[in-house]
């Protein structure tokens, strides 16, 4: 494992909450830290109430936070915000924060902020996602990475979120290189960034035909909260790893339908027919605590029955996403 | 002790977060929560992010809170209460909330509860307290129990509250009673209360002849956040427990005059100068945990020098306030 906070090829996904609607004794309410490959910044995805304690309890440091992504507005995805926040400009570390989601998000932190007299002395940038979630265009693009967004059905607007990983250029054959009589050096490294290069003597290199095909980038979508969604489908086709949430088991499927949120078998459909790689359950409702009548393990075997490749999230449970892996146990 | 949920003569006191600004592993922010004699009710000074999650590490029960008592609104103080709301909204017991503190704490929940969808179902009831810290009229009369609140010296608006018992009667002496022919049953009950009571033969009987002195109630005062401040000497005079705050270490004096919090000999000069019987220094500035230079224990030793009987308030911790003890040790 990569030692925290190093940039690495990898994408590091650290669960930070993992219940639905109320914090209990073992889970908090939601918030997933998300490192991405190659860079010493942390983006978060929703952030409830005690997301800055988890924080304390993980090796992720909080300095390096630059984005948060906000699905809706409910109490247990956002009430962490004002907090974190205030505490990251007592730390005095943080230089600038970028927070993505529905339009009243603005209104709720400028507000909590501004009652509680709190100046954070860094820039807030808000950026409402509905109008990119209506086009289908991107959230964001930033350097390889596209965040893109998709409405989900729940009792209110809520978002889910995909993290798409630019194609990356296949492995550098030198062998082959050298046998056309080039020479390692910076040559080398624009062929191996796939340009096309003039030699002196006239010929004119393909850098991509010196390559192996193209590795696809690591994805990874987000989906919270909401019943079982056709847009939440088109949002984690082929993803390396989908995030669902799972309120509710199979067998209460009326209560599913009725708080519009999903159960084991709504997520483990979601990821049969997006065709996921690996689906993670989360935002489980505290009535399935061990000991009790139905259990988180009986929401995992009910999931695992439509889609093998399903795991259980836990608070401070840390996932790895590896270039050219499967990504898939 | 009382089990847990008693109606008790004593009044309990549980810290659940003595940090101050930002929570640390050891210490959330501010929020104390206390348990009025005689009633399975239970009453909490501040709310800072996470107190929800303290009462779920605690033994007290959430579903028994009736009033929050707010001393300022800056983060550390206020920001668990949306989420606390929110899930006493969700369990279903709560049958109606005061809060009492100043005049923005209204908006703020208000504005919270609104953005993020937040029905909690349940009376919220707001008492401003600005005009009776002004008057010095109690904030509250319920029962035997008396609140009162008094302006600190902060950087916004801070008030401290006093819990007073009303006295009660004392001791009734049943052999006197007997010595004078009476007899046990309805006739003492009424004594007891020190009623006068008027006999077939004639006789008056008054019952406050029968009873010992009367017993001062307890009484507790809760100081943050606050430089010196005359106005916490008066509010804590001669209280059972003064709850101060102590963010900064006598060689930070300088520190906390810029900020206007207190240092570990302020609080001890406060409880000095009112009489209290007890101290508990709480709101520790982060910089002091164990292993660095000055320690909690630092700031223990310098309130000790001042005032002996002071102790450090670390989380969790329940103290009991016993009616008839001297409460100092």
């Amino acid at each position: 494992m990569a030692a925290s906070g190093t940039p690495s090829e990898r994408v590091q996904v650290t669960f930070l909450g993992t219940s639905s609607g109320v914090p209990t004794r073992s889970r908090n309410v939601s918030a997933v830290a998300v490192r991405p490959p190659q860079r010493a910044e942390l983006w978060l995805f929703d952030c409830g109430e005690g997301t800055q304690h988890q924080f304390l309890r993980s090796d992720l440091r909080v300095s390096q936070l630059r984005r948060i992504f906000i699905t809706h507005m409910h109490g247990d995805h956002v009430f962490g915000l004002p907090g974190l926040l205030a505490s990251l400009g007592m730390a005095g570390t943080c230089s600038g924060l970028d927070l993505h989601g529905p339009r009243p998000l603005e209104a709720f932190v400028l507000g909590a902020l501004e009652h509680s007299s709190t100046r954070i002395g860094y820039p807030l940038r808000f950026h409402a996602v509905e109008e990119a979630a209506r086009r289908g265009s991107p959230v964001l693009q930033d350097g390889d990475l596209t965040v893109t967004c998709a409405p989900l059905r729940h009792r209110i607007p809520a978002f889910g979120y995909r993290v798409q990983q630019a194609e990356r250029p296949g492995r550098f054959d030198p062998e082959a290189a050298r046998a056309l009589g080039l020479t390692p050096g910076p040559l080398f490294a624009r062929l191996k960034a796939g340009e096309t290069v003039q030699l002196d003597d006239g010929r004119r290199i393909d850098g991509r035909r010196l390559c192996g095909a193209p590795q696809p980038g690591l994805s990874m979508a987000y989906c919270t909260d909401t019943v079982f969604s056709e847009s939440a489908v088109g949002l984690a086709r082929g993803v390396d790893l989908l995030i669902h949430e799972a309120t509710f088991s199979h067998a209460d499927a009326e209560l599913a339908f009725q708080r519009q949120h999903s159960t084991s078998t709504m997520a483990a459909q979601t990821a049969a027919e997006a065709g996921a790689a690996r689906l993670l359950l989360t935002h489980l409702s505290p009535r399935y605590a061990p000991g009790n009548g139905t259990t988180p393990e009986d929401l995992l075997a009910e999931a695992r029955a439509i889609f093998p490749a399903t795991d259980l999230a836990r608070d401070l449970l840390a996932i790895d996403l590896l270039p050219g892996a499967c990504n898939s146990s």
